[in-house]
């Protein structure tokens, strides 16, 4: 038997609108919905950030319960992954859902460039996220957009900070960060495999160094992300 | 005949105090003798921090202009590469020292975390001081704290936006940063062969990794910082 492929799906991201895009699922119901349809067609967790009613990004826990729940009736067994990520808010804010202990939760350990601002992780906020990870026994997806943080996220691992297998995301494509490179992808898995052999990793490339990642991916014996 | 190397001396760094080494030097006419004497005995390029009058790091282009009268006065020929750390001042005072008009400067391209903090060099300020750099005429060395930043200068070189050739200088060992990893020496090299040829590359490690990798990067005929 060959290893199964997870497909991680992301319904709404922190960027797109309806305007972009009339698709893209902005309130709870429509998130839930759209899930829903994904997991029938195969996807096996769900990477999740919630809108405001004005549809910005938000960090707001009371949303994540509605949605963590939802997606939990609707689609039995599916992971739900909640997002800790920078656009939705600031400093403690942006672990403020860990409470409700989904089975995952995205994590950054280091900090980047992004198209027009610094993406910001300071080493002790990524503390404080990784001991309420721990503290509500919740896995995280760690987010890799550059080497250094595959190098952060297994030493955090090995010393015991993250709870769970350890599980990485590679992130290619996003302006001022890694770009979409064969050559790099190639690097960060056998990084992967040599440092931490017992891992999964998983690989999303942004806007259309989509498909591109995924096929890269499940190619190399990967996981893959929308 | 084989490719000389060359020997770049942080005489004075933008940490260390008189009171973790009396060796330091810290007052200008301090750096002048020492740049000097590191001068006689091979290095080629100063990479210069200058101080307040307390010993803490400043960016004070007063400070940095008798700095560099006093090299080019005793070391004649030797390059100066002020830096535009952020250690030392904060957004476009970084950039101040740069109508000085020194050979070099130093400019990071990219973010990453430092020992207890985010070390942030936003899109728009890389934009400003590359900018400076091209209008006084100053050679950039990369800082590549992380991989992504290695990309992200080959990338602005390619666009015309950093004067001079292409010269990149690898850090490793700053910690929540980059560690001294061999393999990733190694993927630094051939990443710099694979996209930029015609470039130079030097090598840094910090505190106890500074051995280690200025031996690396001699062997792999690339150039090494102090
Ligand atoms: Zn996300
Ligand atoms: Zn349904
Ligand atoms: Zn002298
Ligand atoms: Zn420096």
């Amino acid at each position: 038997m060959t290893k199964p492929c997870i497909i991680c799906v992301a319904i709404t991201g922190s960027v797109p609108t309806k305007a972009n895009n009339p698709a893209v699922p902005i309130t709870v119901p429509e998130q839930i919905e759209s899930t829903h349809e994904a997991f029938e067609a195969g996807a096996s967790i769900a990477h999740c950030h919630v809108r405001d009613d004005e549809g910005k990004p938000t960090s707001d826990p009371e949303r994540f319960a509605r949605l963590k729940e939802g997606i939990e009736a609707h689609c039995p067994g599916m992971i739900v992954q909640l997002s800790t990520g920078g656009r939705s808010g600031a400093g403690a804010e942006r672990g403020g859902m860990l409470p409700l202990r989904p089975e995952m939760a995205s994590l950054s350990v280091g900090s980047n460039n992004f198209p027009t601002r610094v993406y910001e992780n300071p080493p002790d906020l990524v503390d404080w996220l990784a001991a309420e990870m721990t503290k509500y026994d919740v896995t995280p997806e760690v987010e890799a957009f550059d080497l250094s943080h595959i190098h952060q996220a297994v030493a955090r691992h090995k010393a015991g900070q993250l709870p769970g297998k350890l599980y990485v995301q590679f992130v290619m494509g996003v302006k001022n960060a890694m770009p979409v490179d064969r050559d790099v992808f190639d690097y960060y898995v056998r990084t992967m495999e040599r440092l931490a052999p017992e891992a999964e990793w998983c690989a999303a490339g942004v806007g259309p160094g989509q498909i591109v990642v995924n096929e890269w991916a499940i190619a190399a014996g990967g996981h893959t992300r929308t």
